[in-house]
């Protein structure tokens, strides 16, 4: 198949990604079955040209904006919540390098990515402390273990983070796919999110050069800095809401192809009976208010991302509170939703060659990411003591 | 209290509404207690130049968008349920004259209201057909009784729905506060919206001319001309996230100031106690999205409402059931809020001078217009079967 | 009318409440209205006899089981849930006295409440500490306030705590009603739970009786002596669930004989809606996981309290955990019940001549006694780290 | 391994079960992911003798209640779900035997089953009427396809219920192991119940004996002869609330050893974290009151089996809404906690060497048996209008 993202087809991103989606599902119950590494998935986001997406189109992306990047990743995940949370992290690898990162590796990084098509990954996960890194002459050397390495396996360029010796907080540096000493375990066998290659790596003293390590940024204290680590988090709250689209779209089209009415139901199809009607009426209402929320939010995104380093503390914790919000809501929805799709099915649906259970599995998964718990707290916390979330890896 | 509503002054409705809002918020728990006829409530309506706020600009009126006639609603709502439902009757009942008279007699009355800043009340409830209309020369009487007329009795003017002999549809007429034979029977004594004067009328050989009878519009089987009973519902909902809102903030109020931490909760104030964070996590959580949710249907209405005569029975179908979505939601997130700000206030806060349990009677009571349930079943029914509802006085 | 519970014609006492509390019934509503002193409710009770329900028998009284006396309180509380909270109290007093006073003081009450059937009342109230106890040559002074003195003002016997000088533990002490200066301050006028008369006590220079401090009792370090606290809560689990009992009737009551079908249902009686009947059956199977654990509750609690002093600390730990399980658990399942209940009946069962707001806003005053999530936390706290709630007035 | 059940060693049954679930929830993980045929699991259960638990003494069976039977079945559904249907399967087909066949059939396949220890699987599944059966001298013949026959492959006695020409109920007839044209095929492959091999059979001219067919019972008009279509609902309850059981062990299990407290709880240990302890309140809540409400129902269902053919079909009614309450609570409870649990054990539980999702694939699957809103409605009907449910095979 050709590239699809095409200056002379000005196909849309959403087009290319509706249209990707609609390839990827055709396979995702084999992929979820096979877990294994998403090279086959990188490849084809590569070729249509998405991998570009947020890059400024002054590093030669496509600039696209907030809303819209996030739209395009709920159509993927809504396909397939592995592809989903790969390209997740890939929309914001190269903003953080943005962020982090002096301007001149912000520049380098980002034309590299469009101009390659670069693909990134990443195993920051600062609560395992395993990996350390050590100066070694004009260079640095690593050691250690990392886990939780999402989609690095089939990264071209892949963010780490470990701790230097004396310090508390980690070091970030990107090394390319072939430095010698990077050894993936390949131990990611989980219940859900099972093509994301999420396992450990192993680092055996590994090189890493001076300019491979990121920063300092313009305005290391600056709000912007860390509104990165804000923005994560909603991207994960478009991966859950595209379960959960996904999910609602796959009971749909089974309860009117194959659902049977019920004995006592006294209807002719499935598709009269009260019950099924009103469970359906609260999957989509929700997933409506949802929607709403999350869109509503990723404009807020927008707005505070264009002010960039103008952008205040109290500006970006209203956008932390609005993004918590909107996370811990779409997770309850999209729980809800995957759990009790099947009653609206039937037994018949939880063969396994329907894989209707890849939805819960994957979101039940994803949603452990940090705890919906202290989502709200920190929600509370600000509604009732004005106090903003601090902005780490997890909030 | 000067006129509000001043161009020389040139505040905004949303000012003023606010501004009112406080003002009853002092004397709600007084006036849920009285009940009674809410003529202060008009009286202080009508010198704000509130109720001109959606009759369009070219009969005099304001020219509100729903949008903005909405959040002026919500604002009134969270100060007093009763008086959100007042004013949300009272923006639908010009409109539903546009909608369902001829043009000459929605210019009539739209001026007539603009000028005179007129209140007006209806009692139509068509599941109520005891209220007849018989033909007498060249005009009509009316005899017999017709329930649920909310604020009928402090309005200028009456909306009022009767059957006539051999007919199915109900004829609308409307009547001047002073026509003769109309009699309040003062009888709404109800545990919620206790200050709407909701309560029942006779009708004692009342005369109706012919030109107070509605109808017929430009349109009638256009789907402009029934898209009025659709967006009623908006404003119910708008209603009830009013009281949410002001139930959330009563209760942010209370726990603030009067809250005790539990003996064995370990914490300083009951601001730090995590269960309670938790709640107003979720309290805010679910308010955001049924927040999120209403504004994004209300700017679907305003879109719809542009079209007018142009507007499709499909399009007016969505927006029903973007209104239907948004209606049975709110209600939930309001019950949960009414029901459960208790417990992050704590027992003393039953006591009856701060009357929080208004929020959870006008709410409760309220949201039984039409029920949940078969909102559900509406929206199951679209998403399965592709029926948009019939648009009634209940849907 | 005469004494119901009469050796000669041999009612069971369940009988007799059962008749007590449909009279009652008749005149909840308007009691509800009045709040008010239960002077009316405390005449019938001691008329009937049941007052001397746990006493047991070797004092003269009925010798109870806890299980034969929490049914009869569910009777009670499920035709008036004020009604319930007083009989509740008055159960435990007795026993109260029991195992904190000197045996000398459990016989001389314990018969004294049994030949007179004297009615008890509390305000003990840990949380509140502005009651302060004196010596003054060998008698004390009482001196300050004490709030939620639950039917004292209608009490023969009262037991009141207060703080000495220097101390942290309250001392307990019971005075009869006609002791000068302890003065009802009639303040008790709350969202629910109205006819208790919780409000608060003055006093002014109270003599207090050396022999009217409780204690000590015989094994003051033994699990029993605070085993009387943990059942407390058992006894305000089954006023929860007669309120949610009676809920539950007049619902069911009011849709057979009441409710119309809604308009596009399809069906010709209210009883054949399939939402309705749904509603129903879930109000049915929540009460009914209600009743049977709390009547296996009840049942641990009579095992334990047949050990008296040979109780273990972890017995009447296990027990404990049950019993906030309990509660818990009935406390959730009546807010659902009398928050929903109006789905099922429609909007005119709002009519206050109905009263059927004040099931829930008697449940949720006393719901609220001491938070639910604190309890929640008590097991969670013994499930994972093996430890037992303390037992206090509200544990 | 011995035989476990053993009259010289006297263990009981319910010991045995618990040594044998312990011996299954090592291997459990792993049989889920083969699926495939339960021989090993059938063969253990011959061995320990529990495959005559039911079987009345003078067959020469154990003659346990069924009380006791099902607090055997909830163990060791604890530890496999699979396990646990088969086994519910078995426990009810012996009886249904005695229920629906002639009183000789009655003995000789009881005596049989409990002199062999055999193990009986079904196909009755009704609501398939593909499988039909004729008259072929003085034998049958059945041909057709049946499915969702749930351990039919690894049983010695089979149950299978066929269609005759003319007629529209079903004919139940009993095969041995070894019946000739009875073909497996293999195909149940669903994401949870894995290992009941619940796959469909082929029969091709398949010859049944006369004596085969089961009936005529003693009364068929009787309310005994379906009373054992509405005890198996229960078995299911049972089952499901041991797969809810065993959830919370592995969940506190897990808590307890490898969960880490989160980042910004402020505490040691997870079993100290707030919202742990709060979930874990709430998990345990709910399931003691399904384990209360099960327990009771299960003493109704003895009572009423005691009643034999003196049962009146009021009293089999009573005890089918007992069960339908049952069932739809313990349902709902399960699919809550094996939903949640993951949330008290954090991202890491979800690796696959745990298989903690299976816990939701077993009940999510097997409560889709039939649906729960009908169990509902069947509850709400039986309230309102006083109708008991007919029993079937899936009520």
């Amino acid at each position: 198949m050709t590239l699809l993202l095409d200056h002379t087809t000005a196909k849309l991103p959403l087009e290319i990604a509706a249209q990707l989606a609609k390839e990827f599902s055709i396979t995702a119950v084999d992929r979820d079955r096979q877990a294994g590494i998403p090279l086959e998935e990188v490849r084809r986001l590569r070729e249509t040209g998405l991998l570009s997406l947020v890059i400024p189109k002054h590093y030669g992306g496509q600039g696209a904006t907030w809303p819209e990047a996030l739209q395009v990743l709920q159509t993927l995940a809504k396909a397939d919540g592995s592809l989903g949370q790969l390209f997740a992290n890939h929309l914001i690898l190269p903003a953080a390098v943005q962020a982090a990162g002096t301007p001149s590796q912000a520049a380098y990084y980002c034309t590299l990515t469009a101009q390659h098509h670069l693909f990134w990954g990443n195993a920051v996960n600062t609560r395992d402390a395993r990996l350390k890194i050590t100066p070694a002459g004009n260079t640095f050397r690593v050691n250690g273990i990392k886990s939780f390495g999402t989609g690095v396996a089939a990264a071209d360029m892949r963010l780490f983070a470990a701790m230097a010796p004396g310090t508390e907080m980690p070091v970030f540096f990107v090394l390319p796919s072939d430095r010698a000493g990077v050894t993936y375990n390949d131990d990611w066998d989980n219940m859900g999110q099972r093509r994301t290659a999420s396992g450990s790596f192993t680092f055996e003293n590994v090189i890493v050069y001076e300019d491979e390590i990121l920063g300092p940024p313009t305005d290391p204290e600056g709000a912007f800095a860390g509104f990165i680590n804000v923005v994560v988090q909603l991207t994960k709250a478009y991966v859950y809401l595209g379960i959960a689209t996904g999910a609602l779209e796959a009971a749909r089209e089974y309860t009117t192809v194959a659902t049977r009415p019920w004995m006592t139901a006294g209807v002719d199809r499935a598709t009269q009976d009260p019950y099924i009607l009103q469970h359906y009426g609260e999957f989509w209402m929700q997933l409506q208010a949802a929607q709403a929320l999350a869109d509503r939010t990723a404009h807020a995104v927008q707005t505070a991302w264009n002010k960039g380093d103008r952008l205040s503390h109290e500006e970006r914790g209203e956008v932390a509170i609005a993004i918590a919000t909107t996370k811990a809501f779409v997770a309850r929805v999209g729980l809800d939703i995957t759990n009790r799709m099947f009653e609206v099915m039937g037994a018949r649906a939880t063969a396994s060659r329907y894989g209707c259970d890849r939805y819960w599995r994957d979101l039940r998964t994803f949603t452990l990411h940090d705890p919906i718990d202290y989502k709200l707290r920190e929600i509370g916390n600000w509604l009732l003591n004005q106090e903003y979330p601090m902005p780490t890896q997890y909030s």
